[in-house]
């Protein structure tokens, strides 16, 4: 069964908004085992979305659009779907009523306007919106299915989720089931290599390398008639996996992260953590801290900026400082055992480097980070050599930081 | 003039990457004044690309595609391209002495495959790549213009900008200008009020809000023969929104951020900062670092997550904390006041609060944060009720951490 993903909105031919939408829905209905073949985004035009309608219904089974949904008069999307289908819009009284109650318990006033997002296709299926007032539709006609979502992302995401994927189940053959495994410390390149032909003759499951910023995900996908099928297919290619990356596995789950695994181990053995930051400015503790009950772990950390406050809150001598400068494993070394001792805590991370776009040399490029980890069983510091500017070197940075601390915690 | 653009590859019909470039083109299309009807998204299949071409070169005068330009066999656009013109591709000996040279330089071996990359419509204009090895081309045939642009946007956007933009220079009549405003304390329906006709019957120029997270974007477009005439009319258009927002503007154009103008406005009056964070937890000190020559005025901050850093690194009292408890109006004034004297900065900042989405009671629910400011002559807090969950929370305690710091360095 093939779909066309349709997005409706003239802000997004203006490029006002990036159509996250598509991707979102391309991915889900990819996962169920569908294949889509084109997406379009067309404006705020009933002609011009008729004429998507029609492209689209001669070339798949179903369209799914979003957008066009809301109370405006710019709102088109159900009336050119309806006449497409020769149906009429009707009042449906329970989406009115549903309407209605959003507003009156949010106690505002309800514009006639948002009336029109009651009428509805004759004979079509409601789907109701539980994060807004414009309901979604299904129609089933002449062969074809078309499926409305709103285009508020909050709304059209667990419309898709809680209405849309029961109803799809019917038309998928067999289950697909995904295993997203993350790796740090290994590029993208390096993965494919050391994978090979676990990538390169992967079918069913099928192996996926995706680049993320300093990070690797591998999504291991297995189609098969059960779910318990599926899964028991991925587990050994899982395995064969862990086994080849190592270490460098630190995880699994779309969205799992580094810092998620390095707060659950802490908290799990117990042990708290502490950073002092340099180039990563606060970007290291607020990773962790964005973690929830990360405070179960977390003491607090520093943003040493500058040498004074280096020496101040860490303890770092004037003479390494001098001596070796700011950026040197001896400061990044000085700055974790500080941090540690001063905090009292288990493990502390430390990061010192040159983020750019200045302050660079010959010597010490822009890149050059170093970061330290501390711990009663160990004390080391990394050098790293990071490129992909100010940004990029300060994310990248951060990530080892807590790699080393999930390593210590684990 | 109207465009179509095409995004080629089937990732993107996989949701495997989100479709970034063609937001890009939509936008600086409209910014030179030509119209986009539809975008469509395509995989690496040679006979539906076709598909795609055929329709958008019946409903546009010009195409714009991205992707597909690579040298693996999956990479088709090119080739699909010149048979659709009717046109041959031939090895262009510039482009291929281009890609060896690439090669070379950055001593590496050249595959065999990335000759293909050389081979370019007959007759085409050739777009040389800064950033990869495959060159662009701008074939006009039929009446019709196809620009081939490749995929990846760090090689994409500075071709489109350096090449493609002059290309189309002559295709654009007059030239269309935009200011961007940005605005902070006011939600997107008060700004919408508060500038009413201003927005409404705004036709050239125009003044469009978006929403960004808590904050508002203002961009207000002109259209004119000239430059000059463009800014013209734009100015009295800025004044008036500047008159009626007063102080909620901090600043013009869409790089600009609350903590680029908050470190700009530090280093220029010579004024230090510092931070101390509880539920931001680095956020603050992540974005002040964030921006490049921070260290001019940033020294450093903590972050203070428990109690008892609160009191090591601040100075709050024991009292305090047992009293009013850690988020309260007094903690947040003590860890201001304590971290500007501490650090011997000449604004200090702090916050305090619940982010979630546990830890709240009814006395003191989730998103309640304080924000306090202390410089020689302020030391204030403010109460803040935010909603959105933990991440909207923390990203919002810290653009209003920001806006004290650009309140009382301006």
């Amino acid at each position: 069964m093939t779909f066309e993903i349709i997005s409706v909105g003239t802000e997004l031919l203006l490029g006002s908004i990036l159509n996250t939408n598509a991707q979102y829905l391309s991915r889900a209905l990819s996962e169920l085992g569908f294949d889509v073949y084109y997406t379009t985004a067309v404006g705020d035009n009933s002609g011009r979305l008729r004429a998507a309608l029609e492209a689209a219904s001669k070339r798949a089974d179903a369209v799914i659009t979003t957008g066009g949904l809301g109370p405006t008069e710019d709102d088109l999307t159900k009336e050119t779907i309806a006449e497409f289908c020769n149906l009429r819009c009707v009042m449906d009284e329970k989406s009115l009523r549903r309407i209605e109650e959003r507003f009156s318990s949010g106690h505002m006033y309800m514009p006639k306007s948002n009336m029109k997002q009651a009428e509805l296709p004759e004979g079509c299926i409601i789907l109701e919106n539980d994060n807004g007032t414009a309901p979604g539709a299904v129609v089933e006609s002449g062969g074809k299915i078309f499926i409305m979502l709103p285009g508020p992302p909050s709304e059209m995401k667990p419309m898709f989720e809680s209405k849309v994927k029961p109803y799809l189940r019917k038309f998928s053959s067999g289950v697909i089931r995904s295993k997203t495994v993350k790796v740090f410390g290994l590029g993208e390149s390096a993965v494919d290599e050391m994978l090979g032909d676990l990538i390169k003759s992967s079918k069913n499951p099928s192996v996926a390398p995706y680049a993320k910023p300093g990070q690797v995900e591998l999504r291991i996908t297995a189609k098969a008639d059960t779910d318990d099928k599926a899964r028991a297919m991925i587990e050994p290619v899982y395995k064969k996996i862990c086994e080849i990356l190592g270490d460098k596995v630190y995880g699994t789950g779309i969205d799992n992260s580094l810092e998620k695994t390095a707060v659950e181990a802490l908290i799990k053995r117990g042990l708290s953590v502490t950073c002092a930051e340099s180039c990563t400015g606060g970007m290291v503790a607020q990773k962790i801290t964005s973690v929830p009950g990360a405070s179960e772990c977390f003491l607090g950390g520093v943003v040493t900026y500058s040498n004074s406050e280096k020496m101040r809150l860490l303890g770092v001598r004037a003479e390494t400082l001098e001596r070796y400068g700011a950026v040197s494993e001896q400061t990044a070394l000085e700055m974790s055992a500080g941090a540690r001792a001063a905090a009292g805590a288990d493990i502390a991370v430390s990061t010192t480097g040159i983020a750019g776009p200045g302050g660079g040399t010959d010597e010490k490029p822009v890149g050059l980070v170093y970061v330290s980890v501390c711990s009663e069983s160990c004390h080391k510091a990394i050098k790293l050599n990071l490129t992909g500017g100010r940004d990029a070197v300060r994310e990248r940075a951060s990530l080892h930081a807590l790699d080393l601390i999930r390593r210590e915690a684990t």
